[in-house]
Order: structure tokens, then C-alpha cells, then sequence
């Protein structure tokens, strides 16, 4: 029951697309990511991903057009719907999202994290 | 599909404890409140709840002691915790939790919003 402070956690880690698990309501984690440059497409087929910019700016591709979000800005990607993050410079992004989410979703590469560290 | 601009959705309203639905995660939903002045102590026997705070001073007291946050810091009171939040001088908060959880938890008083507006 300790409190979050945000920018306490980024300043913990420096790798880009490895979430890291900062809290837990119910079976819900959010989670801090740092991103830069694009990410792989995918989708998670059973849950919504919700996006909030805490620094930078993040586009998230669609395949029918595209979201940019800057600090304080947030979207929620539908289950289901493809998607690809891109930070043309590092941006900062909490997530919110059921536990066990999977970072790159429907897709196995060299950045999936199955199991985020917490810190 | 739309994003939300935390600060846009904030200058919607000026009614203090009275959360707002900005969006969805699965059966979660993301709520916007602003606060001043003492709430009632409350519990919520079945659902964790995440303060996440974007200005101003957020104080929760706990039984046991209490927590402060400022913005960029947030705290999730667990399940069957009573909480009070409290806020000096008006605060924003944004809240995440389960769909359905009423405002004063097992409390029923003229602030309890059982059905939040959309906004």
C-alpha cells in the first residue's frame, strides 16, 4: 500500500517497449512503458489497452488512420483492433490493462515481454 | 474510438465528487473528479480503486495513517479499506475502476452518484 510517484518509476529504467508493473487494481495492472521509434502491428483479441501520455508524444497506427497523443492525452485501443505505437522521439506512456496482457499481442518477436518485471 | 484530452474533459465541469466517465477498459471505466474539501468515509467491499492525481493535493485517510498525493502520484486503496479523500484546495483526479462502483461505497449520502455521467 504504498503511493506511485511517476516519475520516481521512469527514472528506474531505461529500455524502450519493456513494460514495467507499477500497481494492480483487482486483476488490472498499470504498467510504465518508455517507447521510441515503431513498435511491431498486433492486437490482443479479449482485452482493451488504454494509453496515457505522461511525456513526448505517441502515434498509434490503425489501420484506418491514426491517434496522436501528447502528455496528458489518452486513447483506449478496442480488443480486437490492430495496432501499431510509434514515438518519433522517447515518449513516456502508462498502461492500463488486464494482468497478463501481452505487449505485442497476437504477435511473437524479439520484443515480447510475457511476463513484465515490477518495479 | 476518440482520444480524450484529460484537460479538455476536466474544463467540462465544475461540480466537486461528482466523477465523470471519460472511457472504457473491458468492464472498467476511466473517471474524471474533481474534489475539494473532506468526503465521507467509505469502503468498497468488492473493488480496488485507483486516485491517480493531475492537480493539486490529494489527501486519502486510512484507518491506520494516510496518504498524500501530489500530481503524477497515485494510489490504489485495496478492497474493504476505509478510505476518506480530503483535498485543502481543489484537486483532479483521475480514477480507475470497476464499472458500477458508486462513489461512497457501502455509504448512501447526498454526494453518492450511483449512475456517473458520460462525458
Amino acid at each position: 500500500m504504498d503511493k506511485v510517484n511517476l516519475a520516481e518509476k521512469f527514472a528506474r529504467f531505461t529500455e524502450h517497449w519493456s513494460p514495467k508493473v507499477v500497481g494492480e487494481v483487482d486483476g488490472y495492472e498499470i504498467k510504465l512503458a518508455k517507447v521510441h521509434g515503431d513498435f511491431v502491428w498486433h492486437k490482443h483479441d479479449d482485452a482493451d489497452e488504454l494509453f496515457l501520455v505522461t511525456r513526448g508524444r505517441l502515434v498509434i497506427r490503425l489501420r484506418d488512420g491514426e491517434v496522436a497523443l501528447d502528455a496528458g492525452e489518452l486513447f483506449v485501443v478496442p480488443r480486437g483492433v490492430e495496432h501499431q505505437p510509434s514515438a518519433a522521439d522517447e515518449c513516456e506512456v502508462v498502461l492500463f490493462e488486464r494482468k497478463g496482457l501481452v505487449n505485442t499481442g497476437d504477435v511473437v518477436e524479439a520484443r515480447t515481454v510475457a511476463q513484465p518485471e515490477r518495479i
